[in-house]
């Protein structure tokens, strides 16, 4: 019996709705038609007047509408996702009205192959069609129909609810503001098509399954279905969790004589990893159903939208929906480059997404139980909550300017005047985003920042940005050339380990750059060298020389120099001076002497040429 | 048909050798015996006289004793390692006496559970007893001693190939000097024991296997077997390589009409990489049998040296053979983190030991299939095709000086100088291996070297040296405290993203460090900097701020201040100038601003604490 969570939605009850269906029935993508819909669902919260505020949760392979709560049930079953959801949860029952149902084809008390076929009277088995997640999501919102819901605030689902989520943004796009697809793909590799392949051949090799007419026979193919599901089981885990959880324990304690097994004819060993794997055979086949099992995973290896649409820029063109795409870093069913792939091509398509790759030591099922980021990051990114959000974000955290120096409000005034004609943002470095924030208060831009940090991250998606978590110095391929009219590198340059490259991606894809850096030249730090034959430190340059990240050091005629090699022409370049000499210094025109640190707007445009050409001011 | 090699071993053929037993027969490590054996294998090359160039190789799971040439059959069925033994190759049948055997429990002519009881007359089924990977061994050395061998120049694996390497090394250390372990790991993950339980369970719950006792019923377990193979093909291969060869294809052609089987009631698939998996059960159905799949997977399974001997440290204890321990990038039944483990435990327990980490797209079949790098490993690493080798290892390659600067005559000279009161050396950032080969020149020195790249790894190990293919940056684990004389920084701590750490590291693992660098404080990159606000480029700064591998600059001044600051006692300074006016500076004793580059040796010991402290001196 699992102890109930303080904080839960309480004691549910899994609803069935009889959806009422268009003549004809339910028209499949096989063609095909079922007469009669069934849909097991349940709800939390509560449903505004406006009817704005569902959030509809998308299950995987073997969920049910059972998400939060617990049921009033001898083992008091607690939700699948009872950790994400609740009041105060990631997805914040005190706000939104949650709402999950058993997908089309399952067991758990939505129509498939053990339901009843109403042409015959007996179950479907064999006669079942065949289903796709096209068709799971066109249940959901026949459903959502039923419940009086025309629009939902999100929906959001991992794996194969992943999957009905993209599904649902590019099929009804006017019918979600928000999406959110975690650890999932725009369809399965070929290594998770391989397991799967294996798996249903274990299911329908085993002689029981009978063609799929097994209901009313006494047999069930429970040993092929236990098989697949140890196979499924494997892929969930991370490697590394797997040997956590068993390493190489054996059953019997210490100093136990092995079992007749170990050494024995029936090839058993007394590995835990087997016992556990036996458990999870043994346990699935109780609660699952071996067609639906089949189904299912077909309906997820059909599922490929680059097949289908051409290319996956093609098939997210309608999407509307803010989009959200995290992947999981050990997740090596839905690898992280899946959910990368799916994010880039919204980018490239001209989407808002953001894209987060969260440290997820368990694997595939990480969205299930290391859920602390993944829900402080759907709980920022659902606008409603942060509305209601007692407080605003709050200042910008103590470890930007420690490591990275801090802007002056000169500084932030000079930058947004450089970028005051541009609307589309691109911010290289932007930390916690608030600089984008800046920008958003004075005009209407559309920004993405790009960070590494996932805290940063969480603080920019609560700002209200679109921001991907990635590594500026793998470049940014997934940004199309000149999409963004300014791209910023405020205090990033000198941190990255191929400052050249990074500032020919920024001039690729935005039509001008703003770089601001500490100048290794001020007056200051050669008198420090000069005298004292230290490596400088102080002022812009607060680090020892052995734990800076500042590893590309350059003064402002290095920078410059390097434009012109680069044929980059300098458009404006705005001297932070520090201390009075400092200022006189940079007002007599000897800024690379004088200043302390440098905005720099650059370009490889001709247009604007005669705008200061290389002016050289203070501020 | 395969295309014969042009360097090849040519036709050859299996023999059969019926090995003697003592009487009892063959004691296994479950304590029961085997009455006969007998040994399927194939020798390549030429014994000497001396019989002291032999070189056995280990097969893995479903090999054989065909690793090289072709046998004359209608499919010239070319050896499964052909691409690495043969004349010229990297196991060279010019210089080695290669032998090969299929193992103990096999089914390709050695004896095992199909293999004929003479106790009933009919195939021992489910008599024949457990094997263990060590009566593998045992049962190799009994071929050898049947070929009048009783000393291999080395012994070479993959896989499981390469547990029996470490069986052999651990258990008869005498027996060879060289020993070579690829892609293995001391003892199964709990992933891939996953894997086997659930493969041995496709073919225990096969009706067909009768409890191993089918030979002869008409029936084998072939459904169950085929499942168990397709789980392990699906292991063998990397996820990117599985992709990269089946994507989502499908096996019809484009345009053309889905099978009925898409959408059918068999729930089978027309994806490519389904037919594979068919195609690759069928073929090992065909050739290899369910019962010695069984044994050899659960010997696997049970091998597991550090529960064996309480530790991997203890196990490696009376290991005498020089070992290579080879991991594959992208494999993931060996993951390279297991190789890794070898390797250390060897390094901690003093062995000579070299580890080198391949890119290997494939996963983990790469050994049998990206050779090249694998090849000139093992080429380099024994050592008697090297003394054969037309043209000794050649000038250092350019790359060195260009990137890190070049060592002067008179610096080799001062740095032998510094270290000549030690034997065991240890080379951070070792290159190509040249310092440690000028080292012992000079005198017997017991070297390792550490650096990242492939190539120059080879280098190393072409001169003799043990080296790990390791990032410095990530510290030095796998090295005990004080296990070294001295360990050496030649030109590397300006390249490092953690320098303090790495001298802390260098000083735990030695007793006194020796760092050269060039510094930054000379007079004319101060002078630089000064007039012409510029970052200083030039002598032993030869890049420019962009793109400098040099990513934390210092000057012998900050180098000093900082051993203060960590309570390291700086032993010897040694200034190399680079032009008079330097020279000067250095004679006169302003060492930082005259210095192009400095050598200086650190410890953290008292004693030696009056040898010239704190001195500064010119070459």
């Amino acid at each position: 019996m699992s102890a109930i969570e303080p904080k839960s939605v309480g004691c549910v009850e899994t609803q069935i709705a009889r959806i009422a269906l268009p003549e004809g029935g339910l028209r499949l993508e096989c063609g095909q038609s079922l007469p009669e819909l069934e849909t097991a669902y349940e709800t939390y919260g509560e449903l505004t007047p406006a009817r704005d505020n569902a959030v509809f949760i998308c299950h995987a392979l073997s969920g049910d509408a059972h998400v939060a709560g617990y049921h009033d049930d001898p083992h008091k079953t607690r939700g699948w996702w009872d950790d994400m959801v609740g009041p105060g949860k990631g997805m914040d029952t005190d706000h939104y009205f949650i709402v999950c149902a058993n997908i089309l084809g399952g067991c758990k008390g939505t129509t498939g192959p053990s339901s009843t076929n109403p042409a015959t009277g007996r179950p479907y088995g064999s006669a079942f069609p065949p289903i796709t997640i096209g068709d799971m999501v066109n249940a959901h919102l026949l459903l959502l129909k039923h419940l009086g819901i025309s629009r939902v605030a999100a929906v959001v689902g991992g794996s194969m609810g992943g999957m009905q989520v993209l599904e649902w943004a590019i099929r009804h796009p006017d019918t979600t503001r928000h999406c959110i697809c975690i650890a999932a793909g725009a369809g399965l590799s070929a290594q998770a098509l391989a397991f799967d392949v294996v798996g249903r051949r274990a299911i329908t090799s085993d002689p029981n399954w009978q063609g799929g007419d097994y209901y009313g026979t006494g047999h069930t193919p429970a040993a092929g279905l236990a098989r697949a599901r140890q196979i499924g089981h494997i892929t969930y885990l991370s490697r590394r969790m797997m040997s956590a959880k068993f390493g190489r324990e054996r059953r019997r304690a210490a100093g136990e004589q092995a079992p007749a097994g170990k050494s024995g004819r029936d090839f058993q060993s007394d590995f835990q990893v087997e016992s556990y794997l036996e458990y999870q055979g043994e346990k699935f086949v109780d609660r699952f159903d071996a067609n639906s099992y089949l189904h299912i995973t077909r309906a997820m290896d059909e599922y490929a939208l680059a097949e289908r649409f051409g290319s996956l820029d093609a098939a997210f063109e309608p999407v509307q929906a803010k989009s959200l795409i995290v992947a999981l870093s050990e997740d090596w069913l839905f690898p992280p480059e899946q959910s990368v792939e799916i994010a880039n091509a919204l980018l490239r398509a001209g989407k808002h997404v953001s894209y987060c790759h969260l440290h997820a030591p368990h694997g595939h099922d990480a969205f299930l139980v290391d859920i602390r980021h993944l829900a402080e990051t759907i709980r920022a990114f659902l606008p409603w909550v942060k509305h209601s959000k007692p407080s605003p974000p709050g200042p910008r955290p103590a470890v930007v300017p420690e490591v990275l120096g801090s802007a002056t409000d000169e500084e932030v005034n000079a930058l947004c005047g450089m970028v005051q004609d541009g609307r589309r943002i691109l911010d290289l470095g932007c930390g916690d985003g608030w600089l984008l924030s800046k920008l958003a208060e004075r005009a209407d831009i559309e920004g993405l920042g790009v960070d590494l940090d996932i805290e940063q991250f969480i603080q920019v998606v609560d700002r209200g940005h679109a921001v991907f978590q990635a590594d500026i110095d793998a470049g940014l391929a997934m940004i199309p050339d000149r999409q963004y009219d300014y791209a910023i590198l405020s205090e990033t340059l000198q941190v990255v380990h191929k400052p050249r490259f990074v500032l020919r991606e920024m001039l690729r894809v935005a039509r001008a750059g703003i770089v601001s850096f500490p100048n290794f030249g001020k007056w200051t730090h050669r008198v420090h060298l000069w005298c004292r034959g230290r490596m400088p430190k102080g002022g812009a340059l607060p680090f020892d020389w052995y734990n800076t990240p500042n590893i590309h050091l350059f003064t402002l005629r290095d920078f410059v120099t390097l434009c012109g090699e680069e044929g980059i022409r300098v458009l404006d370049t705005v001297c932070i001076p520090a201390g009075k000499c400092s200022a006189l210094l940079v007002r007599i025109g000897l800024c690379n002497l004088g200043a302390e640190r440098v905005l720099v707007k650059i370009t490889r445009d001709e247009e604007g040429a005669a705008d200061r050409p290389g002016s050289c001011r203070a501020i």
